[in-house]
């Protein structure tokens, strides 16, 4: 069994319930929802307590279970056609030069971590239309200059 | 004068004065600094007051302050190969279907809009080492069914 | 069961009936035929009114009339191959650049929403050769110049 | 000279005048102003007479009011990655089978011609936002069943 | 059913029976053999008295004869590997440019029509090797110079 | 100097001049315009009597004169985004599988040389508008089924 | 039955009966060991005495064997991923223009064909490592340069 | 100035100087040579110290040490067309598969960082032949379970 | 049967089962784990005696015995869109210039072999996390310089 | 100076000079023409004592000279659309995988290289027409079972 055929028979059976995916996420619980819903569409593992839950909530097999413990292979096709995932992918494309001088700036080189990373969906209500706050956080990882046995620094005081 | 080469002189002139990005965004203000970045490095258009400013800081001709003041011809080429852009790209192509799954559960059909949006980006202090925060908030706006006279909508109620 | 799998029966089922799209979607009404037609080839959600008649029209089953009320993940491969779509696709390539130029011109910095849109397909009479009448209209989005506290616009009037 | 540097030229001319393409656009008149536009941006042909005009406007030499008279090669870099005109090419790409089906249950088997095409963009203003008002129409141009010396056609009319 | 699977059901059938296209074209007859197996590879419509045909020699269900009547999605990946395709395709790469030059200064701005378009292909002995011979001609279809109220003309009389 | 340098002086000299290609192909004779306008534009090689007229034409240097007897790298990008060119690889597209199969039925494996090749363009006066004329044939060259020391033929008169 | 599924059958039954490609090419015969393999594997023509013989070894049915006597569609996907491969499309990639250069100065303006062509592969046994000695020729055809009814010839000799 | 622009005199004063790699990463030092030939080859960020060395070895400009300094725009056209690259990037796609599953057995679901990473490279002598040696590490980040508020661990001992 | 059909059975047993990549290549033994794994997931060949002990670990059928003995078609799909995978793709995009550089100055023109290569992937325990330590040699390969009949060589010293 | 640039002044000399490859190649000699040429066209290496004598040939600069003698990036962009080219590309698409499953039965699991490799190109003169005959010999590398301390062997007597 892949890994998409198994979110297809867990995509037909929320289906066939009706659930939503805050029902489903609700009973799975312990991490977060954008994590869960992304094992059950087969971009991340789910830890064994959590399988556990999923597998006696969908009724899946233990081969399923395990294979839902399994990390998959991740990353979908690119360019995104679907509009709302084009929407992201745009803003990285037009943002990425800005916020990469920004960050260097501010961090100095390296990069924000995307798997020391978490992140959050919410709902700000306004006035003009209700609008989708996404908050995320990552690690922001230095560039390691290694073979620096004496110590060079950015700051250059080690030269002074 | 292409935008690309206006970009190259603004580069040219901040390293040659040893300015940051700081210092130049606190000049021109206005604006977020995102923003600002964004249109010096060809990305966004700067508002006449703001391009006026610029143009004083940098010491440009008029020509070069109407071209800061037009829309560029946005976007970079993908995918990204530089690190630290690519880990959003990354951050895009991994979460895309939960994002989706999520947010059309919470707002219905439609998408979160990349041009009625905002963002910060923070260093947010951490023992284990500091993070990048960044907010977004995008007006959510829903699909257009047109052609709907007679007031069809998903809750069915009218049908009833 | 996959999207595009219930297209391929939605579609065996018009052949085997004889149905004509006006048929069809005349029989669903509501809203614009392009959208029914888009939604039975698994690019649009159904609401569930409109779910509901088109599954008693091709009899489909519980799921299969929920499967139509999900957004589909939208989007086709690219470029197009066919020749009729093709010529859409030229007509963004080849005028593009003046769209955006007059666009920009008459409302500022932003875009056409394809999301808040709408369209509509009509034959025009013609002496030397029917024509396709196309109209559409989608609201203008401007571009959002955040972290804007102090007001700054385009016209620059704050700055006097 | 290529036709790219002419582009480049004109765009400086019109940047160091401060004129609108409106401006333009009534200054060198005869034709829609998306023809006009995509000729001074490299997509069209203008002919002779207007092609004078648009010399005499930018103070071109007579081999660049030549050059503007030439067909360009047209055609831009796919998929766009500017936002605005992205959002066309999504319309293409999410609408393109519904538009398939309709207009071939309507018209028969062919296309709407890009080349025998005529279009308006227009501002309609609306109590929520004003929007882009674009109307086109095309030729349809019948698939020729070429070798058809006996007159079949599709209503099989001739083989009863 | 899908147009591919059709396709392929048409090849075993053919296989099996030992036909050769020069058989099933004579038995089908009305249009150009170019097209009547064109449509049975998938790539054309085939009117409704030649799909009776075709249903009636391949002994096809009345569903697989509307298939035949439908109009496909056109085309092929590109570029073509088979080498026989792959030399149409490397005529238009290295003529292309030619073609342009030639086709527009005897037609002026337009095109060579694909759809308004016929084509034989013959065997032409030579004593050096038969040559394949193809003949073929499209109406040419000229640029329309829309929102043209004066009737400004390349030839420029108006003006004078 | 590279080839796309001289096409690019080349065509400031025609342009300069007002010729024809007609002109400009009476003047160099000797072989097909489609040949001689290809080599102008980078695509074909000049025989050493015509590229010494095509020198003195254009008022060349010895060196230019020499290029132009050089064989290109033939080819240009594609897919082709100008729609003169395009329709003839749309004619690729959709026609290459039927005409792979008329060809082979008719000439035994092989393929038509795209190198022994001739073509000529012409007028077609036609009531309902003008047609593009195109004749073209390319020597047929089989595969050979090399190592076949025993005379193996595909009648199979050697098995029997 | 498609080509890449015979291809599938005919693997494992060679598999199945542990053959080697020489036993299978040693009863097959006729014609070089390149050529069966390759009909085997879906990229060459077996003509109708060796599919019979092909059949007959396999146990294949009459619609098997008859599917080995058609031209296949050539072709693999490119870039090839496997290093063995891989190595010969490199050798294209490094030497491609020195071959072209010393082709073109020996032969003149052509190309050497891919179709009229023969190959051998053999073992050529080296102190160092044996080696793989591949020899191949094929066929110069010169591009003709059509529309020459003067007899212009690249030498001169006519002008003179 | 760009970045391939300060790298294309680098390598002109290093040929003309005669100078080899070692010669100047002794004389720069500090950091891994990998790293120094990297920044001199625009793919990485000098720290200022370093860049100062650089700079006087070259005889830079202040404006040209500061943009060794710059962290560059990373990343290389990819596929590699050259052969010692091209066998890297080999090793990625046919072992890639293996690693991820080897790593993910023995530290968990997370990644190598390519960036908290460091390597050598050495000559390894061999009887048959010298080979290269390279060695590198990399720290382990764990993909981050964000959300979990109450501990889920992989054990699942909190379930029990 | 497919190698990846294959693939798909030996994870799906490995899961039923329960077993770890460690526990399979402790049975199987003899060659690395890194090529074990690799054969299993269909990117190596199994040597026989390896593949029959694989085959009775798995309870697979002599086809498949041998199956795991063929040499498959290696590679995947690049670039990866899965992180841990991406990351080694991301090394080679941004040290490949610099390790091309160096591996030349050491050793000449020539490549290191991605065939005539080992390593080994180990966990390096380190107090801020621990690390993946990852060794690999490749044999030094010398381009060929062939026809040098004079024994020309780099040194030059022929020539003094 | 980068490569592509002296070759460009290198293909300047040659056609001023009218010099033919085969003067230029008896001139610098040592090594196969196929070298030399590869690398005036950059492409490949040229040692010292011939770089010195390409150097004198052409009239170059030392640091000319010592660029000739660097190893350049290598490779061309792909697919070639030269059809001199592409018939090489064509035959290793359709011929590579009966090369690889006949050069893996014969020498087991490895390759042939591209770097321990030679070849010839002759004309071969033929009544029907001369041939392009091109001789080439790779030394076979086989895959290496790394971490093999047992001395497994594909003949599997080890297990016997």
């Amino acid at each position: 069994m892949r890994r998409d055929q198994l979110t297809e028979k867990i995509l037909d059976i929320k289906r066939a319930k009706g659930w939503s995916w805050k029902h489903i996420t609700d009973a799975i619980g312990g991490i977060s929802p954008v994590l869960v819903v992304g094992a059950l569409l087969g971009q991340q593992k789910l830890v064994k307590p959590l399988a556990k839950k999923a597998a006696n909530l969908f009724g899946l097999s233990e081969s399923e279970e395990r294979l839902l413990n399994e990390v998959p292979y991740r990353g979908m096709p690119m360019p995104p056609t679907d509009p709302l995932i084009y929407r992201f992918y745009e803003l990285v494309m037009v943002n990425g030069p800005a916020w990469k001088a920004l960050i260097e700036e501010e961090f100095g080189d390296g990069i924000m971590s995307a798997i020391d990373f978490d992140m959050s969906i919410e709902r700000q209500p306004h006035a003009k239309g209700d609008r989708v706050q996404i908050s995320m956080s990552g690690k922001f990882l230095p560039y390691k200059y290694y073979g620096n046995e004496e110590g060079i620094q950015e700051t250059g005081t080690k030269e002074d």
